[in-house]
C-alpha cells in the first residue's frame, strides 16, 4: 500500500508534517551553528513523501551526500552554516526522477526505424543494427550520452537493460548519475554473449566485480517471456533470492506476446512467470499493457511493481496500459522512458504528463491519476521498485541527496497557480536547472558541471555516420 | 482528398518535384542575378507540399514577404542576390505551424483548475474566473503572451475563439503573428456581451472594422451546441455564406454533450448542426471525439474540417478521437492546442507527436498516422481548414513566407537518421530557433526580435497575483 490512501485529510497531513520536521535530526542542537556542505533555498520544496505537500520558504540541508534536514528557511539559517549555499528564488526543488526502464545505450539508435510494428522494428531493424554495431565502446558511448540527457532533464537514477553492463557502469561512473544495471539474459547469441549460460556467467561476473560501488546497483534482467526459456527463468528466480536482486522483465507488452505464449506454453506469460517463481515482490514488470483484473490483483497481492512506459506503448502500437486500475488495486507503479529507439523524447517529465493524461483520456475521467500521483510514480514509485525506497525517491532526512530544481521563471510557466500542476502538465526536461546526485552538483544553471556537451554531440554524430546514412527521409505511407 | 493518397510512388514524387522546381517562377531569368529580400540555406528543407519530401542542399528565396523559389542551393547562389542571407547549417526549414484551435488569452489561466471533470472545470472555475477578470486588457495581455509563446515554438498562425477580438487583434498586430479571430457567439451574458444578439453585433462590427488588415482573418465562432440556440446557429450559417467565413465550433467533445442534445433536441449535435445548415465545407469542427462511422463519412462528404486536440481531449477525460478513421475517410484534419487552461503545454510540436502516438496506441497499430502525416496536419491541414490553403501551410512559390527553423544540433537530436521522424517524435517547441511571418523575422536564434520577454513575464505574474493566490498546492485525491 505504498502510495495509495496516504494522508487523506488536510489535518492529518499537517500533523504528520509537524512531527516530521520538528522532531528532526538536530533537535536540541540549535545553540551552535552546525557546519554542513550545502543549503538550498528554493521558492517551493516538494518532498513527495509526505504525499501532496508543497512547502514554501523551506530549505534543504545536505551533509556528506545525505539530506540532514528539510526545514523552514528561517530555522535553517539559525541551525546551519553551509560551505555552499544555493538560493533558487524562482525554482521548485524536488527529488530527482527515477527512470524505471530504459536501454540507455540505444540513444545512438534514436529514430532509426519509426512508424513500424513492434516485431518488424525489433527483428528487421533493431536487432540487426545491434548485431552489427553493439560493442563495449557502443554501450559506453551511448550510455554516457543517455546519462547526460537524463541528468540535464532531472533524472538522477535509471534502471537499465542492455548488453555490456560493465561498459554502462563506466558511463554511470563518469557522469555521476545513479543506476541499477540489468544483468541481461537472452537465449540467442549476440555480440555480447553466446547463449543463456554465457549471459548468466558474464552478468554474475560483473555483479561480483562492481557490487558495492557508489551509486550502482543491479537487477536480473531476463529480456521477455518470448526470448527466455523456462530453465533460464528458474535460474533467475533462484539468483534473485540468493543475491537479493530485483527482476527486471518486459511482460504483457503486446497481444501477440500473449497469444504466442498461449500457443507455446498453454498459459499467459504472467502465469508462466508465476509458475516459475518470478511473480513476487522483487518483480519489476515492464509495460504490463494487457492485464486482466485477476492479473492486476495478483501483482498487487505479491507487492510486485509495474513500469508504465506510456510513450513506448503508444509508439509501438502495443496499446494503453490500465494505469488507473493498477493504482486502484494498490500496485506500486514507476515510470519509464524505454529506450530512445522506442521513444525519441528521452524526458521523464513527458512520461509523467502522458501517464496522467492517458489515464484520464482512456478512462474518460478527468480526475484519474492527478498531478501528485503522477509525480509520486516518477520518484518514490521507481525507488521502491528498485528496493531503494529508503535511499532515494523523496526529500527526507537520511536519504541520499538526489535532488532536482526546476526553474519556474519561464514565460510558459507564468503565472503559476499550482506548482505541482505546472510540474506535471507544463514543465519539460528543458526547464530543469540544477541537479545533484549524492549531494554532488551535476548540473548548474542548465550547464553540465563535469562533462563537455560538444564532445558528446560529436561522439553521437560519429556513431550516426557509422551506423547509417543521415537525412534519408522516409516516404509517405 | 487534400492530403491522402498523394504521390504514392517514389518515381511519381520525383517527377512532380522536377516539374515543380524546374519550371519555377524564374525560368529563363538566370543571366542577371535578381535582387531579393532573403535567402535561407538550411541543412534540410521540408516543404510539406509535395508530401513526403525532404530536400538537402536547397534554399528558400523570399521577396516582399512571399516565397519566390524553393531551389537547389547552388542555383540559388547563381540566380539571386539577397539583402539578407541566413545560413542554418544544422537546421531544418519548414512551414510555420498552424494552431487550429485555441483560446489564446487563457494563457493567463493556465493550471488554475486541473484534474477536474470538464463541466466542473468550466462551470465552477473557468467561467467564474472569466466573469470576474475578462476585459479588453485581459484579452490583450493574455493573447500577446500566447502569441509570443506560439512564435517561439514555431506557430505562425492560430485560430482563436474568445471575447474582445479587437483586443486580440491588437496583440496579433504587435507580435507579428498571423491569426484567424473568432467572432464568438454565446447565448448568456458576460463581460463582453449581453446576449447572442449583442455577440453578433460586436463580432460583425469588429469584422467590418478590421477586415483586410495584414495577417488577420476571421471565423464565425458559435461556442458549442450546448451553449448556442437554433436561432443563433441559423444566423451563423447565413452569415458564413454571405461573408465567406469559416465556422469554428466545439462539437462532440464529450458523451455528456451528445446525451444532453439527444434529451433536449432528440438528435445528436452534429445532426442538429446539419439541419441548421452548418455541416458544410466551411465547418471547422473542434474536438470531434465521439463520432460514428456515418458521421465521419458525412464530414468527409461535405469537405468539413476537424481540429484534433489530443492533449485537451485526454486532460478533460473527454476521450480519444478517431483520428485514423477520420484521415482514412479523407477528412481534412488540423491540430490544436486548445486553451492553456485545458493544456498547460502550449506547444504544437507536442500535439503533433501526441496525435501520431495516440492514433497508434488506440488503434494498436504502429503504422497508423506516420510522421509525415502528422506534420501535414499541423501545417497544410490547418491552413486548408481556415480557407488559407493557397496562402500558407507549405513552402511553395507564391505563398506567404511563414517559415520556421528547428535547430538539430542539440544532443537530444544527435544522431539523426530521419529528420522528419525527429521533427515529430523528438523535437519540442524549445528546439525552434528562427521564425518568419510574411517574410519578417520574429524569432532569431531563439530570441524574440521585437518584444521584451521579461516585460511579458512581469505582465503574466501581475495577472497571476490579481487572479488567484500562488503556490497553494493541491491536496492528494
Amino acid at each position: 500500500m505504498p502510495l495509495s490512501g496516504m494522508l487523506r485529510s488536510r489535518q492529518e497531513r499537517r500533523q504528520v508534517l509537524q512531527t516530521f520536521y520538528s522532531e528532526g535530526f538536530f533537535k536540541g542542537a540549535t545553540v551552535m551553528q552546525q557546519p554542513i556542505d550545502l543549503l538550498i533555498y528554493p521558492r517551493w520544496l516538494v518532498p513527495v513523501v509526505p504525499a501532496g505537500v508543497v512547502l514554501e520558504d523551506y530549505a534543504l540541508a545536505v551533509e556528506q551526500g545525505r539530506i540532514v534536514a528539510v526545514l523552514p528557511a528561517r530555522e535553517a539559517r539559525e541551525r546551519f552554516v553551509a560551505r555552499e549555499t544555493e538560493t533558487l528564488e524562482t525554482h521548485l526543488l524536488m527529488p530527482g526522477l527515477v527512470n524505471l526502464h530504459c536501454h540507455a545505450a540505444m540513444n545512438l539508435l534514436r529514430g532509426i526505424a519509426d512508424d513500424l510494428p513492434l516485431m518488424s522494428w525489433l527483428l528487421e531493424h533493431i536487432w540487426p543494427a545491434e548485431a552489427k554495431h553493439v560493442s563495449h565502446r557502443f554501450v559506453h558511448d551511448g550510455t554516457l550520452i543517455a546519462c547526460v540527457e537524463m541528468l540535464r532533464s532531472g533524472v538522477t537514477c535509471f534502471n537499465d537493460m542492455y548488453f555490456f553492463p560493465e561498459a554502462a557502469a563506466e558511463a554511470v561512473n563518469t557522469s555521476g548519475i545513479r543506476a541499477a544495471l540489468g544483468l541481461t539474459v537472452l537465449e540467442f547469441p549476440g555480440a555480447y554473449a553466446r547463449d543463456a549460460d554465457d549471459y548468466f556467467a558474464k552478468g554474475l561476473a560483473v555483479h561480483e566485480t562492481l557490487r558495492g560501488r557508489p551509486r550502482l546497483s543491479f537487477c536480473l534482467a531476463p529480456h521477455a517471456p518470448y526470448s527466455v526459456s523456462d530453465r533460464s527463468f528458474e535460474r533467475v528466480a533462484v539468483l534473485a533470492n540468493e543475491l537479493h536482486l530485483p527482476m527486471h522483465i518486459h511482460v504483457h507488452e503486446t497481444r501477440d506476446e500473449i497469444a504466442q505464449s498461449l500457443k507455446e506454453h498453454g498459459i499467459r506469460p504472467l502465469e508462466r512467470l508465476h509458475r516459475l517463481g518470478l511473480v513476487e515482490s522483487k518483480l519489476i514488470a515492464v509495460h504490463a499493457v494487457h492485464l486482466g483484473a485477476k492479473e492486476i490483483a495478483q501483482l498487487a497481492a505479491c507487492d510486485a511493481s509495474v513500469v508504465h512506459c506510456p510513450t513506448s506503448n503508444l509508439k509501438h502500437g502495443s496499446g494503453i496500459a490500465p494505469l488507473a486500475a493498477l493504482l486502484e488495486a494498490g500496485v506500486n507503479v514507476g515510470l519509464g522512458t524505454d529506450g530512445a529507439a522506442s521513444n525519441s523524447r528521452f524526458d521523464l517529465f513527458e512520461e509523467m504528463r502522458l501517464a496522467a493524461l492517458l489515464a484520464k483520456g482512456s478512462e474518460e475521467k478527468a480526475t484519474a491519476v492527478n498531478a501528485h500521483r503522477a509525480l509520486a510514480m516518477a520518484t518514490i514509485g521507481g525507488a521502491q521498485a528498485l528496493g531503494l525506497g529508503d535511499e532515494i525517491g523523496s526529500l527526507e532526512p537520511g536519504k541520499a541527496a538526489d535532488v532536482c530544481a526546476v526553474d519556474f521563471s519561464a514565460l510558459h510557466l507564468s503565472p503559476c497557480y499550482d506548482p505541482v500542476s505546472h510540474l506535471v502538465y507544463a514543465v519539460s526536461g528543458d526547464d530543469v536547472s540544477h541537479v545533484w546526485v549524492d549531494g554532488k552538483a551535476r548540473v548548474k544553471n542548465r550547464v553540465l558541471v563535469d562533462l563537455d556537451v560538444e564532445a558528446l554531440k560529436a561522439m553521437a554524430t560519429g556513431w550516426g555516420a557509422k551506423i547509417g546514412g543521415q537525412g534519408s527521409g522516409k516516404p509517405d505511407p
